[in-house]
């Protein structure tokens, strides 16, 4: 199915970037913005530009932020740490409301087959956070899959000689699943039954 | 589910507005954005703003396009005019390839409890275009819905005192789809079995 008008087919090509989006429902994405208004598709263009200039990793954790600290870090407990491989997985376990600690965000997990090494991941950040804060417990909330297990494994072999206590979610949540789209009962369950690893 | 960061959020809201995204899958979007590279976002914007900029309707026949008259319109045979509600089903009529004639869009069906009415739609443009180019032929290719068939109906009984040839697909569409999701197959056999109304 091709365009025959060449703007139509460039922004397109642009939506089939987005996960999970083929050239069908791009198009119907294309045909959308052509349909709006010009107000309409003015602040559409200023929120992409904005999110993009202003958003940044937090200095402590690695979570997106549009401030220095991001708003977790500025008021969670620091002896805590909720170590997840990607800012989305934080989304979901904010849905946990008796979580007070705080979280690292490693972007990204183990991955030898991919290149990705401990020195790909942010664990040396990890570990100055740890001297620092005098943190008691790091609560490993990778995903269930294997590379998640892995790297869990990894960290807390690292972290062991240090004193630190280091537990795991629960397998309540279900082996092979993407953290982001696990229910909010399985998630509170996971993190009530961590254990020690 | 609610992001802690504003820019993130506005743009969250931004990306609901694109047909069928939700919250959960405008959240992915916006972390997509984020996470591509500035230039890659830059010419992310400028497609949408150059698409919205460049492509305007057709003056003939109502399509979208970034020239004047649209390529089809520029190489069709316009004695036989194919109907239709939207520009996304003209895409989905150029898949049958035997078909040379030209189309006209309505932006729209006759649908008075949404109080759109004749005036609402382009049927007076079709009139003008049956006088001026000698149609011949006329093939009514709306939806198969209730609306499609009031409006293909409502416009044969109009164009029939002017001695054109008013035909329907044939009923290969399955009634109640919409014409943009039609396999191939069946929409080539609707065009060959047209009939006249």
């Amino acid at each position: 199915m091709k365009n025959f008008v060449e703007p139509i087919e460039k922004l397109t090509n642009e939506f089939t970037r987005l996960p999970g989006v083929g050239r069908k429902t791009a198009n119907r994405y294309a045909y959308k913005i052509i349909n709006m208004n010009s107000q309409d598709v003015q602040s559409f263009v200023n929120a992409i530009l904005d999110a993009k200039q202003k958003v940044h990793f937090c200095d402590i954790c690695g979570n997106f932020t549009d401030t220095e600290i991001c708003s977790i870090c500025q008021k969670g407990n620091h002896k805590i740490i909720c170590v997840v491989s990607e800012p989305k997985d934080i989304l979901a376990l904010e849905k946990v409301r008796d979580f007070t600690g705080v979280y690292h965000v490693l972007h990204g997990v183990l991955n030898p087959l991919e290149g990705k090494g401990p020195d790909e991941i942010r664990i040396k950040e990890l570990l100055q956070r740890i001297s620092k804060y005098q943190v008691s417990e790091v609560i490993m909330a990778t995903s269930p899959t294997v590379e998640g297990e892995a790297t869990a494994m990894y960290i807390a072999k690292l972290l062991k000689p240090l004193g630190v206590k280091v537990t795991r979610i629960a397998q309540g949540v279900s082996l092979g699943t993407d953290l982001e789209y696990v229910d909010e009962v399985t998630l509170t369950r996971a993190i009530s039954d961590r254990k020690e690893i």
